[in-house]
């Protein structure tokens, strides 16, 4: 049989029995309204996209390839692999096989009479050998970051985007439920966390944790027990655990847990490329009245941010509150991270990648808006004993929020 | 307690009880040569490390931060976070906090006395954003790309990292035996996939699939079965596989697995950074006997590979060599990928990422040498019914090459 063949009668079919939803042609042309909306104030006349979460936002498909955005028009979607399977998952119209990069001012010249004069690129992401081939293929033009307008664009979430979150959160969900009856003693972190995955996986979890940077790396869960809850790495989050190797020394070790321990299990899910957040504390009998206590604080720095959330609400504000609240419960020294090396933030924007906008966090005044979705997570860390954490994302509705990661609140003590 | 405290009294002694090999200094000063000896070549005056495994590499260290390579003289570590734990870890001696990048050229001021005029930066990973702010920050200096450099630097492996590559393999072996008491009849591909992860993880396995490249997604493993092992997606692979969602279209869904289908197990394991390839097949059930014999066409080519590795042999006539044998053998129309969407290539590098030198390719004319790694894949795809894979990682030793993935070669057939 003719791979093409097999794609365009059977691929279809096949996907939507196994769970396969496709995005709509609406919400992509609302997304492409927005995008140009931004476009014209940064007087671009084009848009050349680039970056995976970018182009699946505004393609509805992830196959190799660029996506050309004239300031009005319809976008040209140039694939490289799979042409025939890009046909079948986005709802765009034009869409033409990219069989060299050097054919992209051709096909543009082609399709639209003319190359750009001013043309946005995904700078904060682009490689710069990339980018001096584009200055080559697009002789004279100038070329303007993009990233900004993207990224404003994509912090609003419409309600097939919410849907998508709910329904990670609801794996999410059910990924803590199953860990009660997987953990036990004697259990290693990184073999209690593969199982937590593997049980994810079958419930549709993609596995992957997104984020728009050059390095950062982590699986899209953290299980830290004891003393490496206390451990700082690599990343800007109050706590790293000890990893595997100086090559991933972040999440979860080979350490074996034991009994009475604060195990934080911090677990993200992400269903059709839509993540959430959630963090929980397991423990094994019951967990040590100090991490208790900890956790009890999670939960009112929690809840007291909740009570600030909705449109209009200062980002940085939420934050500093939050650290007014931890000094008065006594907390101040190990919120959000050991002395010397906190953290600065509350809440991270969640989507497509773990570090969208909003930031609750200093430096990041601006009001909050409906439609954007976040991760309040509030944690406490003390350094060779361990370390507590809770954590929601929600979702900022008309006149407050609604929580995605709708699983228990209390202690999973097996 | 303090946290840096306990890094420096601590963190060491619960990392090698946890199986932590750290890399010795002889190690990190033999690269370094090499890399210099590059560098002369190229007439950079310095290097400014940034990518993750490039950094690794030099450091033996992951945690956040810049490495500054003069062409003579000790390397500046600079460390965003965490500074203690990478004292630990690396065995060089000058490291230092890096506040912000802003500190960079007083950093390298003070410590070199001067700025470096001709810069070498990796420019086919270095974002451009930052590239505009290296500009800013070294003004005047000339920047070249030095991802030649490095590439070829880490094309040769040393004892060292052999040694690490052989116990990935290792861990390889175990998983593929678990497999057998794993799969059943009923499961999803991503269910039996899943659960050879968290074996995968309890053995040490840090499940990262690192690749040099902007968008490149994948896990470190396939499951594929019958239809699904037809399907071509977005990379430069034989068969894709139909994925979760068209966010994530690639290697495992939810598929429930048939008896007598051809299911295809292409696991990378990785361990302390280094990662091998293996492929094998299992069936629940005899296989049916097309897929049989196409497995055994791809043993047949893959011993014809090595028996032609060894020092000198030159990387494209192996892979000519094997479209030869597949046309002799009757497979040329499914070899590596259904007719018009066939790879062009063998075998590829394999180390700390999954695209390094060497490339057994059309197009890839150069000899291999002793200490390269690779991995050897010739795979049979047939769109609708499924594919049939063998794959070994291999390093060339004096007189020919060393398989480092020992697994059985027999069909896991439960």
């Amino acid at each position: 049989m003719n791979h093409h063949d097999w794609v365009r009668n059977e691929l279809r079919e096949l996907s939507k029995s196994l769970g396969f939803r496709y995005t709509p042609q609406e919400e992509i042309e609302g997304r492409l309204k927005r995008v140009r909306t931004g476009m014209r104030k940064e007087e671009m006349e084009a848009l050349l996209i680039v970056q995976k979460m970018d182009f699946y936002y505004l393609t509805g498909t992830t196959q190799d390839g660029l996506l050309f955005v004239p300031l009005e028009g319809r976008p040209l979607l140039m694939i490289k692999r799979e042409l025939e399977r890009a046909k079948v998952e986005s709802p765009l119209n034009d869409v033409v096989a990219l069989k060299s990069i050097r054919e992209l001012p051709s096909l543009i010249q082609t399709r639209f009479g003319k190359l750009p004069n001013r043309l946005g690129l995904e700078l904060d992401v682009l490689p710069v050998r990339d980018y001096f081939r584009y200055q080559d293929l697009f002789q004279g033009a100038k070329f303007v970051d993009a990233s900004l307008v993207l990224r404003n664009t994509r912090k609003i979430k419409s309600l097939f985007e919410i849907d998508l979150l709910r329904a990670a959160g609801e794996i999410g969900r059910r990924v803590y439920q199953e860990g009660r009856s997987l953990l036990e003693e004697g259990m290693t972190e990184i073999q209690f966390g593969g199982l937590l995955e593997a049980a994810a996986k079958r419930f549709g979890h993609e596995g992957l944790l997104r984020v728009r940077s050059l390095n950062y790396e982590a699986y899209t869960w953290h299980v830290l027990s004891g003393p490496t809850g206390g451990i700082v790495s690599q990343s800007d989050s109050p706590m790293g655990g000890l990893g595997l190797s100086p090559a991933f020394p972040v999440g979860a070790s080979l350490r074996i847990m034991g009994a009475h321990e604060p195990i934080l299990v911090d677990f993200g899910t992400c269903y059709h490329g839509y993540q959430v957040d959630q963090t929980r504390m397991f423990s094994i009998g019951k967990m040590r009245q100090k991490f208790v206590d900890a956790y009890n604080i999670c939960r009112e720095i929690h809840d007291a941010v909740l009570d600030e959330v909705r449109p209009g609400a200062d980002c940085e504000a939420i934050f500093f509150k939050t650290l007014r609240l931890a000094e008065r419960l006594g907390y101040r020294e190990s919120y959000l991270g050991p002395p010397g090396l906190q953290t600065h933030f509350i809440g991270h924007g969640i989507g497509l990648e773990l570090n969208e906008f909003p930031f609750l966090a200093q430096g990041q005044s601006y009001p909050l808006e409906k439609g954007m979705t976040f991760a309040i997570e509030p944690k406490i860390v003390f350094p060779g004993e361990g370390s507590a954490g809770f954590e929601n994302t929600v979702v900022v509705t008309e006149n407050g929020c609604e929580i995605l990661t709708t699983l228990e609140e209390e202690i999973f003590e097996v």
